[in-house]
């Protein structure tokens, strides 16, 4: 990738090493910012992906990547973190508003505060998170009107917001892909000259690839399907 | 303590062992509440404390004790996580507004979302932390405004709130000590037969043992002196 001039600012990216959050990361690095990417270790059947965001941060520039971690298997509740077979094959399109079982508990939102925690020590006022309400609007986490509320919260319950009863701090949660489908998604990401032969999307890979049944990689095939491209990723079988 | 009959309710109780958080352990308990207790090993200098949460869990009937791992002493930014000096003896009544180098950034909102997602699991509405904005108002964490905004965004981000773009499902946090002077609460605890000898407050412990300089030591020292009472804690020298 090309030399980025940056505008001075910090920028706390979520990065979990797939299609979305890397093209986020393309995203802000950009418009200019120092990209410093955080990931999480978190009890995740797919912890390849944090090789794949360690390798994506080096590649794409990061001034630094931090990998944190979570017990949240000890909390479960879901089949990422649990045994809870991950489901195959299901139909993303039957307009079901059911929550799926990947669906990992409050995880958004403590991503989001250990960003804000690092933001605050960095001195940083911007965050970027590549959540999605488009294409599969199955988690309550990933809503515009969460992340407004999110960012009213994390306002208030920090340095900024101390004196500040309004919650205008400047702080800010950026989700540049939240109202895009898939394909918009890629295309803008090989517009930034994204390698997504990189990227990690499968929820339940099999010995380190892509399964090709999970919503992730459903939802993923479609996307690169649609914008009439073929998908880098090297499937399972 | 006297056998409760509970409400069938279940709750989940952020306990650090602490003064405040007993208290609030004591309150739950009393009301009916099925005590689920939440506490963290994140990179604090009184990991002690996690010794006594385990003892007061059991001693007060708590359903569950779980202590979850966090990494926020490789994010910094606070005197309780990284090498950076514990304040000692300060004026706690000079009516600075200044944010003490004790806060850890975000760590409240860190502590509540885990609740939010054990809650989830647990299929609970109720979640008790023992936040106080009175005695001390330092912390941008601790404040009303800040529980308020909190409740809205887990809310919108759970489960229950999938279908709910106004923020109504019962997810509840409860602050019991908010408007409570540290005297208040102590004498609350003791009504409810609380020994206070099994909690720890210190920042900053010696051998295990409280410091009784920095601000968490004086301001229990002060709560009890004005309680008319001796601190039952075993403090250094």
């Amino acid at each position: 990738m090309t030399t980025q001039m940056h505008n001075g600012k910090k920028a706390v990216i979520l990065l979990s090493g797939g299609l979305d959050s890397t093209t986020v990361l393309a995203i802000a690095r950009a418009e200019g910012y120092q990209c410093y990417c955080l990931s999480f270790r978190y009890g995740q059947k797919q912890s390849v992906e944090l090789e794949r965001a360690t390798h994506i941060a080096r590649s794409m520039g990061a001034a630094r990547h931090l990998i944190l971690g979570l017990d949240l298997n000890l909390i479960g509740g879901s089949a990422l973190t649990t045994d809870m077979i991950v489901p195959k094959d299901r139909d993303l399109d039957d307009g079901s508003s059911q929550i799926p079982t990947t669906y990992v508990p409050a995880r958004n939102m403590i991503f989001l505060c250990h960003a804000v925690a690092w933001a605050e020590v960095l001195e940083a006022t911007d965050i970027f998170i590549g959540v999605n309400a488009v294409d599969y609007s199955g988690y309550p986490d990933c809503r515009p009107e969460f992340i407004r509320a999110f960012t009213t919260m994390a306002r208030l319950g920090t340095r900024a917001g101390v004196e500040d009863t309004q919650g205008d701090s400047p702080l800010t949660i950026h989700t540049p892909l939240i109202q895009l489908s898939k394909k918009e998604i890629i295309e803008k990401g090989l517009a930034l000259n994204i390698d997504y032969s990189l990227t990690h999307s499968c929820y339940d890979p099999v010995n380190e690839k892509p399964c090709g049944h999970c919503d992730a990689c459903l939802l993923r095939l479609k996307g690169f399907a649609e914008a009439g491209l073929k998908d880098p990723a090297t499937y399972h079988l």
